[in-house]
């Protein structure tokens, strides 16, 4: 498994269609059905962003998920923290306690501070980090804006206005197609 | 399992014994048990290492593994890449075809190039990298070497000396202690 999952994939994907959608809550299950990818993957993704406070939920029959924040608020990395929770690059066992010479107890030279190996280690996390934070789902809203035709921004309006207009209380959702 | 795995931080610490070791061969269960950690682990790690150019085996009583260039010449990433091969950080899988309103047939604006979010994940790889390039197995030598008193490299010294002076033909390696 690669170290940034699927499920941020799946996630930074459909935020962009929260980008778009404006005022309009979308449920988990549209994002899904829109992305082409499975509602339940989704609907344990959205919750994790929602506590992050990168999307707000809202109850009822017009419910469901919309940015919380302008798009240029909400950088890689807070998706990738969000979904992804507390995941170091590099794991460190500290093995350098177990040199055969020192035998049962290591010296104190030997084990404190940040061990060298570590230290590089959490420096290549920093880099990734660092860039992961420069770009915002604004940046990739834009670019992605600027490469798609027109009318396929209408398709999309239409499919989703049908969707949430389709939604009345005491209805079940319609089923995926 | 993190991205830079154990395998990794077996690796590399047992890179900086052969740092030390100058001419002497030290084989895969000397680094070992001169580490404190499973043989049969770098016993896998150190033919990865040896394919990859970053040391040289040799055969014999007396035979084992050296480094193969001047360890100023070695660094984290040519490590990684040859403990880890060929593994990305984030492994795109295109859904960006499977927008519903595409239905059975994306249509070519939309497939073509690298993915905006794949792009983004790849600047972050190459970061990590880059970082990851810029250190050498002779810093972090250096830096154990300004920590640990000079009588820990005499007893490292010894340790060595006495387990491969005890290699003898005909003679089975000593067992583990």
């Amino acid at each position: 498994m690669a170290h940034l999952t699927v499920s941020v994939e799946y996630g930074i994907h459909c935020l962009l269609w929260l980008v778009g959608s404006g005022d309009t809550a979308l449920s988990s299950r549209d994002l899904a059905e829109l992305q082409g990818i499975s509602p339940s993957f989704v609907a344990k993704i959205f919750p994790k962003l929602e506590k992050a406070g990168i999307v707000a939920a809202s109850e009822g029959v017009r419910g469901g998920y919309r940015l919380a924040r302008p798009p240029e608020e909400i950088n890689f990395l807070q998706i990738v923290d969000a979904i992804e929770g507390d995941k170091p690059l590099f794991d460190c066992q500290e093995i350098r306690s177990r040199c055969a010479v020192f035998g049962e107890a290591p010296p104190d030279w030997a084990t404190s501070g940040v061990c060298g190996i570590h230290k590089i280690m959490l420096q290549a996390e920093k880099a990734m980090r660092d860039e992961l934070a420069t770009h915002t789902l604004a940046e990739v809203a834009a670019s992605f804006s600027r490469k798609a035709p027109g009318e396929f921004f209408i398709e999309v309006h239409d499919w989703t206005s049908e969707r949430t207009g389709s939604r009345k209380p005491g209805r079940k959702p319609k089923p995926p197609a």
